[in-house]
């Protein structure tokens, strides 16, 4: 495949520029008469990837659904999570167990249920629950996960956006706002491999998060953590421990950090959980004793057996990195041969996770995910990465990698290069 | 074992019922010091029942994981449940899958799940959340389930207890207040087997249900399903389709149904749902679509290929009821042994369930369940299946006879029965 645009795009003429959209937009006619069906818009694992995991279908048996403290998992009882699967996520997150509530099979519902209980009720420390506050808000870091974004308007947390720098939230920003206004509540933030810019929080934003000096009483930070071990790369990216630095200026209870097992295991068959501050977590399982009868302790017992420990998570996570190295390098790879040096499109080059995140020009995001979804390639919609999906400038688009095979990804990313070939072309056009 | 108490109590002098008291006290005394640990607390399945179920653990590999659709259980995918588990529980339930959500392992979290959108948001037909409401209120038949009225008093929403009939809810006073009385939003019902009665609807009073006139735009019934199938004597008890009843008079959305596999698979290892009319499912649907990424969908299918239909489950519950028959036979025959015509105990003979329920004389049901206690015998706490914790005559007893074995079950009903003895002749005396 050779370039949609050529290296001297910025000196040709308007005329030349014309002539070139028009030959790229009989490439597009002509690919659109092919019928494709490509998805590139979901963060799921492919099969190859679910594959690792089938010995986890048959490790219980009429011999094993016993906990090691003799707990009959197939019965009620116990409601934070039996021991074994404390501990594994303890060694994932580096937390003591004691700090660990393992939930269902969504870390999404996790959130979902701490943001309701904090509604009604407030957390420790509110003064009233944050339902009869006349308004609170959550900083946003931008570009960011749409199901975050979703709860909070679902729930109406106004959201305001924050800058997601190289290193993390633009902390300048983050601290003003958070030391100086009681209405801001919470953040939200993903510290490794950042949904969808892979982006890796630096220790000078981490220890911010431990040091800084909330306005509210009650103010949260959602760390969510759905990328800790999944790195591709090697060695991949490293986030300080937030829980270490937060013991250290005691405010664990400022943080909620949640995990799951969904890209690691199965995809919604998979285990979930939360770890907080002694506080938190009283209320928390004061809350949830009253909402459950508890989760499914057979599935717990079955990551607990499959993994053993967190050096066993460690070496299955290789076997994921394995399958999707050469899918994460492919788009990079195409993009690199298509738009380097050219100045009209930036590309997170991440180490792991399960995104690579584009900046095109101004106004051309919605724009190219139109073209390509015309043309039989399915992207997550433009604007689904900001709050009340409301990309300002209209750049932004997450590219997912992870389900579709490496030739289905060159085939993609050549339809989508070539539509923001065709939408950067019609911009400059338009501005010209 | 003899009986405690002889036939001639009530014309027994107050002189011979203080000997005979002294008599039973010794023997408590002696039984004291035999350091029992007997548990007849819990509505929880015994380990021969979790057994029936073992092929569920093994019956997913390498080669099974697809839904009937084809979907990959593994995966991400489908919020309302996978077809053939809406079929089985259709056919549990005798209602179309259409109007089937089948959520997460615990019916009780959807319950909670259901009140808290109705709190936050209303549901159709409400004119602001109820959470904005002044006062609201349930209507709690007793006695009752103290996971119901654990669930309400955490919302802050109203408990008015109402009389609970051979035949389900006193009607009369059931209709008298939700036909007049606005702020009534709900009342919930276990219509067959009812915990802890055993007490089942009669085919009026689930018509009344249908065909009431609330005054609330927004009343719902919570129809906790939860011994649908659980019958121990054939034939069981027959509840007429509520739901059927409901379309005939067009208000299915004024139902919330309940069910799930918790005491017929594994117990907190099963599968739950909620089928109700389109509106609500609308509703429900797009909560849950913010809420969770979806539940497990391998547990789902792990149910559908074990049970394969609903006379599948049937069958399966056949072997259930063989078990719990001679324990619920051996409790009621403790008691028919020890208390028949004595004037001073009633007790339940239900076809199925999980719960014998007894009053005891006026103000003796916390004396009885703390003499048991120190005897080596707990009990359900007194109260527990009132609002508030509060019975006020201080009579009720819940008996849970599934998981301990027949011979505990003997031992532990001739202990209760010593301990009601005592604590009857005491009342008498003191009124004497």
């Amino acid at each position: 495949m050779g370039s949609f645009l050529p290296q001297n795009l910025y000196e040709m003429s308007n005329t030349d520029k014309a002539q070139l959209l028009e030959n790229l937009q009989s490439q597009y006619t002509a690919i659109q008469s092919q019928n494709l069906h490509l998805d590139m818009t979901r963060g799921k694992p492919s099969p190859e990837q679910l594959d690792l995991s089938l010995p986890l279908l048959t490790i219980l048996d009429e011999k094993h659904y016993k906990s090691e403290n003799h707990t009959d998992c197939r019965n009620y009882g116990i409601l934070d999570g039996i021991p074994e699967m404390k501990k594994l996520f303890g060694e994932i997150l580096d937390i003591s167990p004691h700090n660990i509530f393992v939930g269902g099979n969504s870390s999404l519902n996790l959130m979902y249920d701490v943001l309701v209980q904090a509604m009604l009720y407030g957390v420790p420390g509110s003064i009233t629950p944050w339902k009869n506050e006349k308004e609170i808000s959550f900083l946003c870091p931008v570009p960011g996960y749409d199901r975050h974004f979703a709860i909070l308007e679902h729930l109406g947390i106004k959201m305001i956006p924050i800058r997601l720098t190289d290193e993390g939230p633009d902390m300048e920003s983050v601290i003003s706002l958070v030391e100086s206004n009681p209405s801001i509540k919470g953040i939200f933030c993903v510290p490794k491999y950042s949904n969808p810019t892979g982006v890796t929080y630096s220790d000078a934003v981490v220890r911010a998060f431990a040091t800084m000096k909330p306005a509210a009483p009650d103010f949260r930070v959602f760390w969510d953590n759905a990328y800790v071990v999944h790195d591709i790369d090697f060695p991949g990216d490293n986030v300080l421990n937030i829980f270490t630095e937060a013991e250290k200026h005691h405010c664990t209870d400022r943080f909620y950090i949640f995990s799951s097992t969904s890209k690691i295991s199965f995809a919604g068959g998979g285990v979930a959980c939360v770890a907080t501050g002694e506080k938190n977590l009283e209320a928390l399982k004061k809350h949830y004793s009253i909402q459950t009868i508890g989760y499914d302790k057979l599935n717990q017992l079955r990551h607990a057996l499959f993994f053993k420990n967190g050096e066993g998570v460690l070496t299955h996570m290789k076997k994921h990195a394995d399958i999707l190295r050469p899918k994460k390098d492919a788009v990079i790879q195409t993009l690199q041969e298509q738009f380097s040096n050219l100045g009209i499109l930036q590309w997170t080059k991440p180490r792991g996770g399960y995104f690579v995140s584009i900046e095109t020009l101004p106004g051309c995001a919605s724009e190219v995910v139109k073209l390509a979804h015309d043309a039989g390639v399915k992207l997550t919609p433009a604007g689904s990465t900001y709050p009340y999906k409301n990309d300002p400038k209209d750049t932004n688009i997450r590219i997912a990698f992870s389900y579709p095979s490496v030739n289905e990804i060159h085939k993609a990313m050549e339809i989508v290069s070539l539509c923001i070939a065709i939408a950067s072309l019609k911009s400059m056009l338009a501005r010209a």
